[in-house]
């Protein structure tokens, strides 16, 4: 199975609004609710392809009780591993302005995590790692968790030499990647706090000295630039596709993880992962993604070798 | 008791944000949550003042659960007489911009409740108008509620003889001011239209010929103004207080229906009123007031006999 971890799962509210105006009151159209956290969203994408898949993290209060309903809900071989904490899950909200499809996004930071709940999650997640054919951690740290603990996870598993692929950012990212994971996928944005340079390549070159075997950036409408071992290649669809880029990210961690189990070479994976991320561009929420689209897209991603 | 009826009840969220730019992602600085609801918040200053007071409505739902858990928290003599329901109860969002200190609103628009459940409150709430020394009627309707609805609870109020105040918006106002309720509190913004004024002296003449047999119109930080059976009084606070004005109008309304069961005359239910009402904007949520400015502004609200 694919271990996806969610160290600050949350519940995502998307509400739809004619047109957010500051300081003013609005009735909302349309509140949607779903399972949220980038490794929840990186799951339920692994799930709906097809692979068996187990969600850990952090889940407690009424938030984390509705957040593992809607799990429960969502298609594919999805196992619920969350950990139970006296905490409270996070919510997030993202406000939709209908006129003119732009998000505004609130998120909630996170519950306080214990010693003791923090030490029951190392332990669930070795146990979970005897199974684990990969191994993604996503996201950021609730209040609590040690600032160090991508790093840590990183090395169980890379001592047990499972794939382990990492998507955060700030200092988490910067402590996690000099743990050698295989692979991580900043955005331009992290990419740049993290290395001080705008230029994505520049930056992903400084990323891989840093300790990163493998670096996926993704790019937005632009694509996916990855420096490998194996070469480095940009990766991109036919045209930049217009919709709500919330989960595109995730999706791209999803595809990357996918093509890896397949054994697929590094231009397959960057396809499956472009693909998926402007696929679920065209879906209404992070986590699901257009499945016609990315069927299409499959045939149609342009892979460069640089 | 005080019978307060929150018919679309709410768990109110404040969220703050060093500031509120659209389109842009927002780490939350702090979250807190409330039991809501126009009703709710009338209730809880009840009875923070001392009052037997009574909350009834409907609640579903794991927000309905941690509304009703919030509620049993609430200090006074409140009795929770909230009906459960199958829908799910609403939350409301309000962004609360750090810099500016403005507030940015977004409300959920609240479960279908079936007839089945509008007809078992319709009965609940016969059963406890035989306590009820006073009833306030407020805030928006949920679907599946008929438009109706508060007229149809302004009758069995009147035809008991107990006095009934009606705080809400719209056609619900339109309709149940045409049932001749005891009192009803617009703000300027619901007076006008109503009546298509926008002169509060005006729109409050008219209201009182549709139906009501008191106006007490909130006009923000200019006070109050009543137009009632036995005269017209305008009420002011000695200057405007700056703050979050959420739940003013619901702590006016506290203001109103405690000074009404003590029994004072007109002019002092309004000094209560404002008083209550700058007293709350001086707090940090609705529902909720700064008890020293309170007891300062009762000796210093001016109230002229118009």
């Amino acid at each position: 199975m694919i271990l996806t971890v969610t160290l600050n799962a949350a519940l995502d509210l998307t509400y739809r609004v004619p047109r957010l105006l500051p300081h003013a009151e609005h009735r909302v159209d349309q509140a949607l609710e779903r399972p949220g956290g980038k490794g929840v969203n990186v799951a339920r994408v692994l799930a709906a392809l097809g692979h068996e898949t187990v969600v850990t993290g952090f889940a407690g209060g009424p938030t984390g009780e509705t957040l593992r309903r809607l799990l429960a809900d969502s298609p594919g071989p999805l196992t619920d591993a969350l950990l139970p904490i006296t905490g409270t899950t996070r919510r997030t909200v993202g406000v939709v302005d209908a006129a003119t499809g732009d998000t505004t996004q609130l998120n909630e930071a996170g519950p306080d995590v214990t010693p003791a709940e923090w030490a029951a999650f190392d332990d669930r997640y070795g146990h979970l790692l005897r199974d684990a054919r990969a191994v993604a951690l996503c996201g950021s740290l609730p209040p609590g968790v040690p600032v160090g603990a991508y790093a840590h996870l990183v090395r169980q598993a890379r001592a047990r030499h499972i794939p382990v692929l990492l998507d955060t950012s700030g200092e988490p990212l910067r402590r996690g990647i000099a743990a050698r994971p295989d692979l991580v996928k900043p955005n331009a944005a992290e990419l740049a706090a993290l290395t001080g340079s705008t230029d994505p390549h520049r930056a992903a070159l400084d990323a891989r000295r840093r300790g990163a075997h493998a670096v996926a950036a993704s790019l937005g409408p632009d694509g996916m630039l990855a420096l490998t071992p194996d070469g480095t290649w940009h990766a991109a669809p036919p045209k930049p596709l217009t919709g709500n880029p919330t989960g595109a990210g995730d999706s791209a961690v999803a595809g990357l993880l996918s093509a890896l189990l397949d054994n697929l070479p590094w231009p397959d994976r960057l396809t499956r992962a472009v693909a998926l991320s402007a696929a679920t561009v065209r879906a209404p929420a992070a986590g699901e993604f257009d499945r016609a689209v990315y069927e299409d897209l499959l045939q149609r991603v342009r892979v460069t070798e640089l």
